[in-house]
Parts: structure tokens; sequence; C-alpha cells
């Protein structure tokens, strides 16, 4: 373990796990949702409201950090913390996703990925040694090794040689971090679906030994039911004893079954891009605001949230604002989301302390099925 | 005077006036700025934000809000500001000017406007009588008559027809309105820049007599040294009793120069409009955030508002949201905007209650001409 930063499992329900991840820029209740701050903002929120939610950690990107403003630029600025007025922790990835799915001509070769910017075109060269260098001009808390993300559907000999080139870059990476009081480093698990891949995977960064394991290379297209298999297949082959992170997931009910299946940490963009089309999370499933049935309808989506963007403005004026592509539309529908995220790992946590988190899954399942349009 | 209605001139200096109009809702300290809420929405702000900039009063369009949500439907909502979560005082304009310069194929004749609608093209047709009656649907506590506002450059022939149109259509707007305790309702003096014609409409509307008087017209393409002087041979054919709006002003400068010709209250869409793209308005000038010079600037651009937008965020970090796109930068942008116009506004109240208000136009200027890049 990296000094100063460590992780404590409270209490485990079934497989679902209830922890705390301390860094050196505070704690981390697992499990945690971390809202995607892609170019240093969580889109559409304040940072206040983004901590006024419950959010402990938020993510950055980077790859688009990389290409602006700039790793040393930020360094320059006094960090990405006080860049983005966020003084809570905060996680970067390592690149590698968004090489994959954004990046022009990207190369992979054994020293690292060659691409070019989607934004100019211009050239990079993003190495694992570069990648932990970025995060640690940043000031990121948890850096993540470089790894190569293969989209669903791909061969098993394609999975294999990307999992044996991300381990050799989990090394690279480890080697790279070098001690970083108050800060960890994250080694990701890769293998497509093929169950002795993944156990291959977490045997050899577990060897490596990381302050803490992401899940990468799922929800790319394979489906709830074998992502949620891949998860089976490869949380048991990684050390109880830290955090276990599933990448780039997901809805409500894919952070639901992840808990379940033994998952601490998650990160999505769902709540602030479907916010900004006009979608809700809520309680009681998802509502369309879009959809000319709200109106007239002169129901907050949730009158008892504490969040306002819930319980404060009526369907029918959300439904206006987004049909008259209005930022506050996208504004409130963000906040919305995210609250809704939080409360959902809040009441997650909250079960899982009780010893009723088998209970909680099933009741929150069947509410969002039951909805609440014909109240 | 509309019963629960009223303005109470409480200092003149030189011709600048400080008063207050008392409405049913509350309040408005003169001279005023109201943030444009066109569609129900100051465009990126929170209504609680608005609010605490110290606004007393925003805008509603008429135009936008009779073509969607509908004004039946807004009533039945339970009027605009239970709509749009504003408690505060709403003036409606009364549809005229975007029927002008936003719908398609409009059609004027004695009776009103028809028009297609920008969105669907759907017709519409807004009558004097239409215009009060879809403003008493919304609850706005300061109404407009209907007006037929011209471009410029025009004739004076041209001018002459659409203000003596728009004096028929203020008596019929007058009759329209009939009683509403707490509200007001305002005539609008036409006449492009001609001064006799100004005069003319000024003194038929005084004798119709309303709770207000706009000057509506300018800031349509003839220049500050025109309207200018246009105001000033406007103002004096108002009586001093009444609040004076000039519609749809302006910039800052235009502003102090108008209240210095006696002008109580303002409306625009610049500070939000601006701030969507990049650009601030400051005690030091206008900044344009979009420049690259700001790209490694760590100064927020005003530490001394109390406006977390003018006084927390880094000009770098401006820049980089502005120059990604992220709604975070127009969030901030307008929020800044609208928090420097009221500062602004509540600058010019306290110079004239001081009777310094010549001294606060010289050293306002002199600021801004200054600047603070070289700080
Ligand atoms: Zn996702
Ligand atoms: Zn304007």
């Amino acid at each position: 373990m990296s000094e100063g930063f460590s992780f404590t499992l409270h209490k485990t329900d079934g497989t679902a796990r209830r922890g705390t991840i301390t860094t050196g820029r505070g704690e981390i209740r697992t499990p945690a949702f971390m809202p995607v701050g892609t170019a240093g903002t969580v889109k559409g929120l304040y940072p206040e409201q983004v901590c006024e939610t419950g959010a402990d950690i938020i993510l950055g990107n980077v790859y688009h950090l990389m290409l602006r403003p700039g790793p040393e630029e930020v360094a320059k600025l006094g960090g990405l913390h006080k860049f983005a007025n966020w003084p809570r922790p905060i996680l970067t990835d390592s690149g590698g996703f968004q090489i994959m799915s954004l990046a022009k001509l990207r190369k992979i070769s054994e020293k690292g990925a060659v691409f070019q910017s989607h934004i100019d075109g211009r050239k990079y060269e993003l190495t694992p040694e570069r990648s932990m260098e970025i995060q640690r001009l940043l000031g990121s808390d948890i850096q993540m090794q470089l790894d190569e993300c293969l989209m669903y559907p791909h061969t098993d000999k394609d999975a294999e040689r990307a999992m044996q080139l991300s381990l050799r870059w989990a090394e690279r990476s480890r080697q790279a971090f070098g001690k970083q009081p108050g800060r960890g480093n994250f080694g990701i698990v890769q293998g497509g679906v093929n169950e002795k891949l993944r156990r291959l995977s977490a045997e050899g960064l577990t060897a490596i030994g990381f302050e803490g394991y992401a899940i990468g290379g799922l929800a790319v297209g394979e489906g709830q039911a074998l992502m949620l298999q891949t998860i089976e297949n490869t949380a048991p082959h990684l050390p109880t004893d830290r955090p276990r992170y599933l990448m780039g997931v997901g809805t409500p009910e894919d952070i639901l079954e992840a808990v379940a299946r033994g998952v601490d940490m998650f990160d999505c963009v769902m709540p602030t891009r479907s916010g900004r089309h006009g979608q809700a999370f809520t309680r009681f499933g998802k509502i369309n605001l879009r959809n000319a049935r709200h109106a007239d309808d002169p129901r907050p989506l949730d009158p008892e949230s504490p969040c306002p963007a819930l319980s404060v403005y009526s369907r029918a004026y959300l439904h206006h604002l987004i049909r008259s592509g209005e930022l506050l539309g996208m504004m409130l529908l963000s906040w919305a989301n995210i609250a809704y995220y939080q409360s959902l790992m809040q009441g997650i946590r909250d079960a899982i302390d009780r010893g009723r988190f088998e209970e909680f899954r099933l009741a929150t399942k069947e509410q969002w099925q039951r909805g609440d349009i014909s109240a």
C-alpha cells in the first residue's frame, strides 16, 4: 500500500461490500459512484452541486486533459483540483479507453499508443510512463495504469494479446507510479469475456500489487448478462482487502447488480449525458421528459428528494425546457440524475450496513418497475 | 394608476432618477436592469442565482411563450411565476418586437399581426387584445401594449404610420388591460429617430394614461449616438411620476448613458448571450475569454465580487471551459455577467442617492477603459 492511502472493508453482506478508501485528500465511502468530469467539469453542474449530492470523488480523463489544456499547463496552474475548484479526491483514467473510442489513426505497439487528437488531428504518443506522468502532473489521487481496451465482439486471441500487453504495461505503470503518499495506483483486469483470461489477468496484477483493481473492458457492447457473468468470473480472483472498480458502468440497475457481485466503485457518463438529452433517472425508474405526456404534469420528479432539481421543478417545466433546448433543462436533469445516483449509492451503503442489501436490491428494482405515471 | 401598483421617485441627480416601483409581487428598485427570461428561464442561470445577483424583476417574452408552452397551459399550471420558480415581479413584452425580428411571413393590419412561428411554421394571430390576454394568463406584473416595431433605417413616413398604428393599439391595449390590482400596463413610445414623431407618440400615450412608459424601437441598428439623442428627445415629454423603460438596451455603457438621460428600466439579452459566447462584462471592461492570452492566467475575473463566477474561477479555467464548449463555461459567464450588470445598477442607484451620479459615470467608464490585463 502507498503510504497514507488505504482501504478498510467494514462489512460484507452476501458478496456486497461496504468500505472506506482513505486518501490524502479525504475519504471515499464505498460502494461509490464517481461522476465523470471529463475535461475538468462534471458537465452541467457546479462543483458545489456535485459535492452536495454526496459525491466523495469525481473522475477526470487523461485523454481529454492531455489534449486540452495539457497536463503541464494544469500543473502550472496548481493541479486539477485547484483548476476545477474540486477539493475532494479525483480518480484519473489512463487514456486507454478514449484512445480506443475517440482518437483517430491510433496505433498500439509494445511501447505504447500513438494517435491523432479528435479535436485538431495533432499527433500524440501515450506510453504507460507518460500516462502516469500526466496523472501525477494533474495531481490525481487514484491513478490508473494504461491498458489496451477492446470493443466487443473480438476474438479470444485478440483478447489474450491485449490482456498480456496490458499486464506488461501494468508493470511499467507500477514502476512509474513510484512513491506518492496519499495517492493510489490501480491495475486494470482485461481479458474480454473469457473466464480464464480474466483469472490470469487478475492474478498477474495481484502479483504486481496495486492499491486497487479495476475491471476494464466491460460495458463495451457485450450486454448486461455477459458483463455480470464476467464480474462473477473476475472478482473472486481479486484480493478482498483492496477496492474493486468497474470502469464505465453504468445504469442504476447495472450498479445494483455489480455491487451484489462485490464491486466497490463505479463511474459513468450516463447520468449527465442522459440528463442533457431529457432523460431522468429516479426512484420511480426512467422518465423521458421529452415525452408529450409530461407537458401538463405539475408534479416534480420526486417531491421527497433533498435535491431541488428533483423536488422543486415541475415535470411540465422540465418538459418545456428540454423541448425548447434551454440550458436550464440540461442543468436541472444532469443535477437530478447525479443526485439520484448518489442517493442510490447511499441507499446501497445503508442497506449493506444493516445487512439488508438483498431486500434493498429487490425493493429498489420493484419500485423502478412500478413507476409513478398513474399516480 | 392601477390599484396596488405605484412609482415613487425618491431623488433626481441631474436628469438621472432614483425610484421604486411597487407591485403586488414586490418592489423594484430603479434604475433597474431586468434579465431576459425569454422562454421562462434566464438562459443558463438557476432562478435562485438570478435572485441573489440582486435582480428585482425579470422579463418574459409573449412571442416565445405563446408558441411554447402556450399561455393557457402556463395558466393551468399556476402562472409563469410558479412555472418558472420565480417569485418576484415579471414584466412581459407584448410580442411586437419578436414578430418583427423572428417570425416568418408576418403581416401587420389594423387589427393586429398575423405571423408564422419560427419553430414549426404554424400560423398565429396576435392582436392588442390577445396580447393583453396572454400577459394576463401568464400572470405578468408589468404588461406591455402591443406595438409595431421597425428596424433601422426606415423612412419617416413608415415611422409615422407605425407610430400612429401603435398609438391606436395603445388605446385598445389599455382598454383590454382593464383592472388588475397590483399590476401595471405600460405604453410604448415609437416614432423612429424623428423628434416630432417621438413627441407626438409620448403625448398621445400620456393622454391615454399608463402606469409606465417605454421607449421602443431603439437599439435596432441606429447606433448609440442616435439612440441617446432620441432618448433626449423623448424623455422630456413623458410624465415624471411614471417609470420609463428603454426596451432591449443594452451594453453597460448604453445603460449608464441612458440613466444619465432619465431612464429607469432596462432589459437586454446581452449579458447571457455574450456569456454563452465567452465574453465577460466586468468592472475592468469587456474580457473575451476565448482569447489565448487567458490560457495561463490564474486570476479570477474580479476577486472582489461577491459572485463566485467572478471571484472563484480562474480566467485560465474559464478559457478552457469556453474553448471546450463545456456547459459550465456558459453557465459561469452568464452568471458573472448578470451579476456584473446588477452590481452596476446598484452602483448607479447608490451614486444617485448620494448625489454623485456624474462622478460615478466618469469613474466607471474610466475603469472600463483602463482594464486590468497588465495587472
Ligand atoms: Zn458508462
Ligand atoms: Zn439588447
